[in-house]
């Protein structure tokens, strides 16, 4: 492996990234809700948004900006509390001013500020807390700032979720990677906005950093299924600063790019755990394996219904022995499979092989459904590729 | 109207129908748990069954005889208490001998025999108490039984569910049509299988009694989601046994067939009813009407994202006065949308006009959220079509 994890590794560990979070009074609870992270070169950029039809402002606004340029980026901005979406001309608006105020207190391009919101859907931004935010924000930047800011961004989480890895370049050179995410159901409303900020100091091509995320992105937040939701403001951006020193990577076989790619895979699947683990609460953790299936699409299909169905969910809520649920899921997932040819296991104990059900222990079901994490399998036995996806039973089910 | 829904109508009706529902203990309760459906003349067919992929020996029955012939049913058998779903070919078998006693006691045709099931997927077939109890169902068969076999088919349904309507035709004559139906989520695992058995004495043409269905099921059954789960047993059987005794009604446009399609459109609205509320139970009933839709196929895509949002049922059990996951599921479902256009109203208060959050009373909201029956409005004013999808939120879901 050409990296190894950090210990109290955060947003800012790569070099000239400056961050922090403060609080502004956008949450009830008075905790940190304002974010900004900051780098002294520009930033190369990559992203990926919601396939929500409905877009929060900062998704319109990010979207128009990274349209002219994604090489300039110095900055985001990310507030919780507010979601910004669901609020019309005035929440544009209110975006707009958010990134001005915070470029012209940075004394950088107005066009060179990302931004980030969660929280209530439909409710303005409280702007005159948010401009005071902003000022002081600016002015308490630091590069140990980056747990500060990774707690701002929570809504219903209930931990901050960062981390940062060290990368061994060759001719004894090495860069950081880092990443703070927040992601659990709301409670008004219910869901999870997901929001990911990843910085670098490798300088990395453009092109590089959307290729390295669509490689990344599926089998780790691509792969969690909290509630089946998809929110308005979901984004993940990648910022590259190069203040490492090098020469901007352009090629996608170089091994350089091979071993950030690696580390950018377990960063975003470390992310994810974090994420699933915090939303389970007190719930319990399901992984959903696929495996056997013709291509990795109807696998990754399969395994969402299984997270998404009502009746699985119920199982393992209440450790019941039902394997019928799961049966069903898998049958309404839509996808090409052979019902003969079916296993389906729960943790270690078969119950259904070949299309047709094993005799198990009820006990040993209840008890591989009685514990913190469950793992379901379901093998096609049609093919040889698989995917997983991440659940969770939330703490007010039944 | 040509129809007029008859006092304590049921399944048997129809003339020349005959039914009966037993107890066999099939069922933990004792309660009764075997419905036999008999036709004193071969009736024509038209048949829905589930889309899950995975699909209960009795399904796999009933579409190998339906596929050589759709004129010479004379009898449908539906037990309740194991679904025979998941039970590999021991399944299989098990409905040929259930298909086959049934006929030998009744003295009809070996392949005029229909069978049901519903109840925990994955066991077997009781057999023992299911030949003992076919032979006493078969004796006990009676015009006035309909209302003993819609008991027999319920599972977690706390009411018998079915309905009658005598039909008006020309030249003094009438004709009857009649259903019964079972639908409500099952503990065990917890899903809504479907069956519905609707049985009549016009004389209809296959061809006829398959275009029926296929106008009368998407405004009903097909707009029902109780928990976005589809059943390896869903089933939908039309009896016509023209006892009634005119000639097969073979026109499209005939009166005659307008009428009865008027009464089976109603006939199913008033099943789909009573399954939803009984799937209530003491939750509450929801309706999401999407309008001002460019066609129905969107309309329905987006009212079923709806009715499947956790954030939206999270609401309605809650009745909190939060529109975000309504607006996040309008946006979730795929479909197109302009979101400056959009209106949502929660009962009759408007919550969003034209895209942008409109100043509401809170307590409006969570009033229209507190009684028994919710009415959702999804009103996307970029066409004229519009489709409802009902749901209910579950006792149990908090």
């Amino acid at each position: 492996m050409s990296y190894r994890f950090l210990e109290d590794g955060h947003i800012s560990s790569p070099q000239g990234f400056r961050a922090t979070g403060i609080s502004c009074g956008l949450k009830e609870s008075r905790a940190r809700d304002l974010a900004l992270v900051y780098s002294q070169k520009a930033c190369r950029v990559g992203a990926l948004f919601t396939t929500n039809l409905i877009r929060a402002a900062p998704v319109f606004f990010d979207q128009a900006v990274l349209a002219r340029s994604r090489e300039n980026i110095r900055a985001v901005l990310i507030n919780a509390g507010q979601a910004n979406a669901g609020t019309g001309p005035q929440g544009l608006s209110d975006a707009v001013e958010c990134a001005k105020l915070t470029a012209d207190e940075l004394e950088v391009p107005r066009d060179s500020v990302l931004l980030m919101s969660t929280g209530q859907i439909g409710a303005p931004l409280p702007m005159r807390n948010i401009r005071e935010g902003i000022r002081r924000a600016a002015s308490e930047l630091d590069s140990g700032g980056g747990r500060r800011a990774a707690l701002s961004i929570l809504t219903t989480d209930t931990k901050p979720k960062d981390r940062a890895a060290t990368v061994t370049l060759r001719e004894g050179r090495s860069c950081v990677l880092a990443g703070m995410a927040k992601g659990s159901r709301m409670v008004h409303p219910r869901m999870a906005t997901l929001l990911c900020l990843i910085t670098t100091d490798l300088a990395i091509d453009t092109h590089l950093l959307t290729r390295a995320l669509e490689r990344s992105i599926p089998p780790s937040f691509g792969s969690l299924s909290i509630d089946g939701d998809t929110s308005p403001n979901d984004t993940l951006i990648v910022l590259a600063n190069g203040a490492e020193g090098g020469m901007p990577i352009v090629d996608a076989n170089s091994w350089e790019f091979g071993a950030w790619q690696e580390a950018l895979d377990a960063l975003c699947a470390d992310l994810m755990q974090q994420v699933a683990r915090d939303a389970a609460g007190s719930g319990k953790l399901i992984q959903v394996l696929v495996r056997g299936a013709v291509d990795v699409a109807s696998a990754q299909q399969i395994a969402q219904s299984v997270a998404r169905s009502s009746s699985v969910r119920w199982a393992c809520t209440n450790a019941a022995p039902d394997w019928g649920g799961l049966l069903v899921a898998v049958g309404a997932s839509g996808t090409e499979l052979r019902p003969d040819r079916l296993e389906l296991r729960i943790g270690p104990t078969p119950v259904m092989f070949e299309g047709m059900p094993v005799g198990f222990d009820s006990r040993a079901i209840v008890q591989a459904l009685s514990g913190p994490e469950i793992e379901l399998i379901v093998d096609l036995h049609i093919g040889n590729q698989s995917a997983s996806v991440w659940t969770c039973t939330l703490t007010d089910e039944r």
